[in-house]
């Protein structure tokens, strides 16, 4: 008997029940069927990874062409002209990336990848200066960068249509003024930096997830309030859930580290199942951290960090191979469609608006208030928790 | 300026955007936020898949136990135990195996694995046995099948219930009389038999496929059409209908061979994504074969048989293993949970029905027509278009 057997009789059964109209012709037996809408969501997603993955062959064929531009750009540029076509032909823009997917499917590999694979002892050698760049260092961008663009847009260089009070602005200086790791991993393992350096910012670019996350929820908690409301509680709370956030999603990365050290040792007898388990209970850790509202990034971090040494001595020398070429594989494929979907996003012409005073005000002020947080480290360099770095290793 | 940040915005968009009602207590900074269903989708996928996992886990510390009882009967037992848990719980049998899941995600992975590390030498020293039993054997086994029951039926030996016709009952026989490759696997990998054995049933077990599949939607036409309206012409298209299901599944599986075979030659550069494109491709041979109502067994195996020998030259070692391994995990992953959930399908007694005469005479002309069948084949070795397989390869 068979499965297939059963599995068929249940997929049949409706169009076996339909009631039969009389008045109907009867349908003959049909040679062809074309059942596009039952594999259209798998096939769509199938599609569009292949697509991403010829143009990343493509791209490499000529070794000029990726020596003078990135990837990623190239691949937005992809983006760009994909969601054209799109335009044209569906005459609304389809295929954007959608929060929902990356964050509950393209971020997680990256962020597992680059947590598993991190160079443990570089990290926690630098990990008073990675700290004071996340947690220090990204408030004073947010700030920073808000306060002056609110007061580019008093000093009357923002469009008057910008309707804007100084919380808004904070709330966008909190989301744009932080490093984000999708963007370090492609553009610093492309040019290769020097590895303290590369420690550092990716470092931050992890860690300051849990800082950006309760920067933004507290702005926009207190853009909803209106700034008359917002009472003295509102602030410690602010502060105690930067601790809440950050420490619950390590804490949550750790207990799903713990987890997969321990089952991995009961695995002798089914090795096949090893590369499984390391990328489901690290996914398990991501999405719980998620569903709390905890760093989920940082809990990712965690666990791959924490479980790497116990599990890579209980598995198999195949799994520990399969582990980290899929993980590998896997995020790669997650970076190469977030920067096409990105091109593909941006055609939407509906979504965004131009303002020059704005825009370049914008890339103005990080820039700026980044270089002078961070030449404010080097010269008073007893800030710092740790030794300070030789001012060697920061080429700019 | 971070990808996150440009994300995150579009996340609160909507809650940004809701209309404040002026009479509402104004919500304070929340510290904490459940956010359950925006995860809960792949959390319960994850969550299933791991208790799959951990359970197999479990069934290997005991060698005694997977000694007496073959795992996928374990693992259809854990199932009912949990259906029957839900059930309890949640009031209603939830978590089914549906057939979309089957088809779409569950089945590719097993059939992609056996058709790419399928003993090719083997498969086509046999394939005239092999496509004897898949098609005049499975038109045999359904055929008498379908009309042994309908006689039990007209013999009075069947619960007056069950009001069914001659095409009824033949529809029920092309059902349930194939082999199935799941099932195959399951057992015959776990107790080690003869490899010609082997190959022979493994193989027929996914070449019936196409002639099961046209059998069942011939079948069906029929019994919706009634038998009074079926004409000469409709008998001429089921047997066309075999040939376009057979070959063209074929075809697709080859074309995508080619496809694979042919990109993989410029991977050099990139060999990052070499794992990622053989699953790809598979897939969407797969898909496309399922689209176009063939095949999509055969077309998936003939994808994998055709482009092994040429990806494996193509690609490099580390991609060889991670490609075996990665195959390897996805397929026993996919029929632990299919033997799961079909535990847990099993617990919904809404759908059954029990009668013992039914039940009893299809396990017993199952059995018997398909002894029948394969004592026929040896006593009449000229009817194989092969020479004959030494008796001592068939134990039973």
């Amino acid at each position: 008997m068979s499965l297939l057997a059963l599995l068929l009789a249940g997929a049949a059964e409706e169009p076996t029940q339909k009631p039969e109209s009389p008045g109907e012709p009867l349908p003959g037996l049909e040679l062809f069927r074309w059942q596009w809408h039952e594999v259209e969501a798998p096939y769509l997603v199938a599609l569009w990874i292949l697509v991403a993955s010829l143009a990343k062959i493509v791209f490499h064929l000529s070794r000029k062409v990726t020596s003078l531009v990135p990837e990623s750009c190239l691949l937005i540029l992809l983006g760009l002209v994909l969601g054209g076509i799109v335009l044209a032909v569906a005459k609304k823009a389809e295929y954007q990336l959608e929060p929902g997917t990356f964050f509950l499917f393209l971020l997680p590999p990256i962020v597992l990848d680059s947590g598993y694979f991190m160079p443990s002892r570089l990290f926690f050698d630098n990990l008073g200066a990675i700290l004071t760049y996340a947690v220090v260092g990204t408030l004073w961008n947010a700030f920073t960068t808000g306060a002056a663009l609110w007061g580019l847009q008093q000093a009357g260089l923002v469009a008057p249509r910008v309707q804007a009070g100084l919380l808004d602005f904070l709330l966008f200086g909190s989301l744009i003024s932080a490093v984000d790791p999708v963007a370090v991993l492609a553009v610093f393992e492309e040019v290769h930096v020097n590895e303290t350096l590369f420690i550092i910012v990716f470092g931050e670019s992890l860690l300051n997830d849990a800082v950006t996350v309760v920067l933004y929820k507290v702005c926009n908690s207190f853009v909803e309030m209106g700034s008359a409301n917002v009472q003295a509680t509102d602030y410690l709370k602010g502060v105690a859930s930067l601790f809440v956030v950050s420490l619950g999603g390590a804490a949550v990365g750790l207990v799903f580290a713990f987890l997969l050290a321990l089952t991995t040792r009961f695995t002798k007898r089914v090795r096949i199942i090893e590369p499984l388990l390391v990328f489901l209970l690290a996914y398990a850790a991501y999405l719980t951290a998620e569903m709390a509202s905890l760093s989920a990034i940082l809990a990712v971090t965690m666990c791959g960090l924490g479980c790497k040494k116990y599990v890579e001595a209980n598995i198999s020398h195949k799994s520990r191979t399969t582990v980290k070429y899929t993980m590998k594989t896997l995020a790669s494929c997650a970076e190469t469609v977030i920067f096409m979907l990105l091109g593909i996003s941006a055609v939407d012409s509906s979504k965004w608006a131009w303002d020059s005073g704005l825009v370049l005000g914008t890339l103005f002020f990080i820039l700026f208030f980044r270089a002078l947080g961070i030449a404010d480290t080097l010269c008073f360099p007893t800030l710092l928790p740790v030794p300070p770095l030789p001012a060697a290793h920061i080429p700019f």
